[in-house]
């Protein structure tokens, strides 16, 4: 019965009607890391931006450093502030999902972001990225703009259902371009890992023209392996996330970074309107929303570059 | 470039402030019958409030009566209008799908809803219902809440895809149930054939504890077959979309239709909300959005009844 809050709330209207605002919690992992700090910030941003234009809406926004803290900080957003829906980011799939299902079940509106629970079917909302098109994106720009026999390097993630999904989609776009993927390893989404996998690529090829680095940081650390090697013009670097030193990059025609592939942190946003339109009975939102990923370049950079988000 | 309509309305502010506002063109079929009728309530009801609050938003609503009338509102649009975004459903997707994509080509930004174009890849939002969902939900209710060995007829839409989706939605949630469906002809949609169709599943079963009608429509005619029969009160009936007068059965706690599901014409609504929030920038909403059905009960029907909504 997801829309009993609802009811609930109207028919408390009937009664008394200062009662009648939503509220709305919001939890999040703390701002530990580049992309997470970005998802404080549009989180922070959005809540600001619909209290403002909405005084029937109240929010609750909580960031936590792990999954026993997120679960304390839900148990409390019911008890202490009765929610009327709940957007999560869970920490961790396992341990949130039987507290999630709880709150579920007693008639808040749940919204997960980005990480699956453990068990379909508990939330009424689910908002994620699209790995298949973060991959097929970067893919497609180099099939399109890259020469037949073009020799790319690829670092991917860590290993996972994640980076399989978002390499089976590079793959897919690449596939009768001609281009030659000389090595694909795991570069783990980490900067100083991508760094030395990065010299390691360019001990062995003597020639690369382009590096598919499956995340932002990535790619911070490629190209800084590049620039150390001297090789710095011979290639371009494709990364992806959005990460603001790269959008900057692509904004200010770095002919090495033409483009970045996005997987936005504003997903958050995307989470919290919804859930408020659905809150306020503006328009139905249960269901599952994938967001694919847009081609960043310089026309559009301006777009997803955000001066005081931290990433 | 999805978002180079953005770019451009934010190079032209630089110079001419006055010129900010966005304009979002909505192109919906005419509202000749009863979901469609509604299709328009919510259209028009949702204009008006994203107008009033927004007053950088700009609307352009176009109700059409076939495909060719269609296109040349929308290249109308286009032409006359210079329009940001498109909101479209199309009246058919074969001849549509080639305009569409054209009006994409030249950097406005495109929603599709529900019936979807016969090429992939045009629009950057698709917003659509959940036909597996239709089925399942209410397939689910008749597993929860019929006993071991009830007996079942249903009535199906007119042989298609989105049939057999709901189908095999409702007859997974079934399985294991241990009830016995009866009878599964095509009542088409359409109220006067799932008369006729009533008719002979109530000369052939003597016990018949459910009808599901895969649409309001059909319910109506069901429910009016049964009644001239003598036989209300022998069974429930359970429909679906989410029609005003079947929405107020349950709301008045009519026994013989305790629940409805929907397929919500609201669902314009969402990709209209979706859009103005893409287009000023709020958050990110290129992907695909699929909404659940959900389960109108006595509980939440005041959620799902719109006063002035024709349908």
């Amino acid at each position: 019965m997801h829309k009993t809050l609802i009811t609930a709330t109207a028919l408390t209207g009937l009664f008394a009607s200062p009662l009648l605002a939503e509220t709305i919690g919001v939890s999040i992992p703390a701002a530990t890391h580049g992309w997470a700090g970005a998802l404080n910030y549009h989180a922070e941003r959005t809540i600001e931006r619909l209290e403002a234009a909405n005084p029937d809406l109240d929010f609750v926004l909580t960031t936590t450093s792990g999954p026993s803290q997120q679960v304390s900080d839900i148990e409390d957003m019911v008890a202490t502030r009765n929610i009327d829906a709940l957007v999560v980011l869970p920490f961790e799939s396992e341990p949130l999902t039987a507290p999630i299902q709880r709150v579920a079940d007693g008639g808040v509106w749940v919204t997960v972001v980005d990480r699956g629970l453990a068990q379909e079917g508990i939330e009424d909302l689910y908002v994620a990225g699209d790995n298949d098109s973060f991959g097929r994106t970067a893919g497609t720009y180099f099939a399109e703009n890259l020469d037949d026999g073009a020799k790319v390097v690829v670092m991917r993630g860590i290993a996972s259902e994640v980076d399989n999904e978002r390499v089976a989609g590079f793959e897919a776009a690449l596939e009768g371009s001609g281009i030659e993927v000389l090595a694909m390893d795991h570069g783990n989404w980490n900067r100083d890992t991508a760094f030395g996998l990065m010299q390691d690529y360019l001990s062995r090829f003597p020639e690369i023209d382009a590096v598919w680095a499956a995340d932002d940081d990535m790619a911070v650390g490629a190209l800084a392996a590049i620039e150390q090697a001297g090789r710095t013009g011979e290639m371009i670097v494709v990364g992806g996330a959005g990460m603001k030193e790269m959008v900057a990059r692509i904004r200010d025609n770095d002919t090495t970074v033409p483009v970045d592939v996005t997987y936005p942190p504003a997903m958050i946003s995307t989470a919290i309107e919804m859930t408020a339109l659905g809150v306020s009975g503006a328009a139905p939102v249960s269901g599952e929303f994938i967001i694919a990923s847009e081609l960043i370049t310089a026309d559009n950079a301006e777009d997803f570059y955000f001066e005081d988000s931290p990433y």
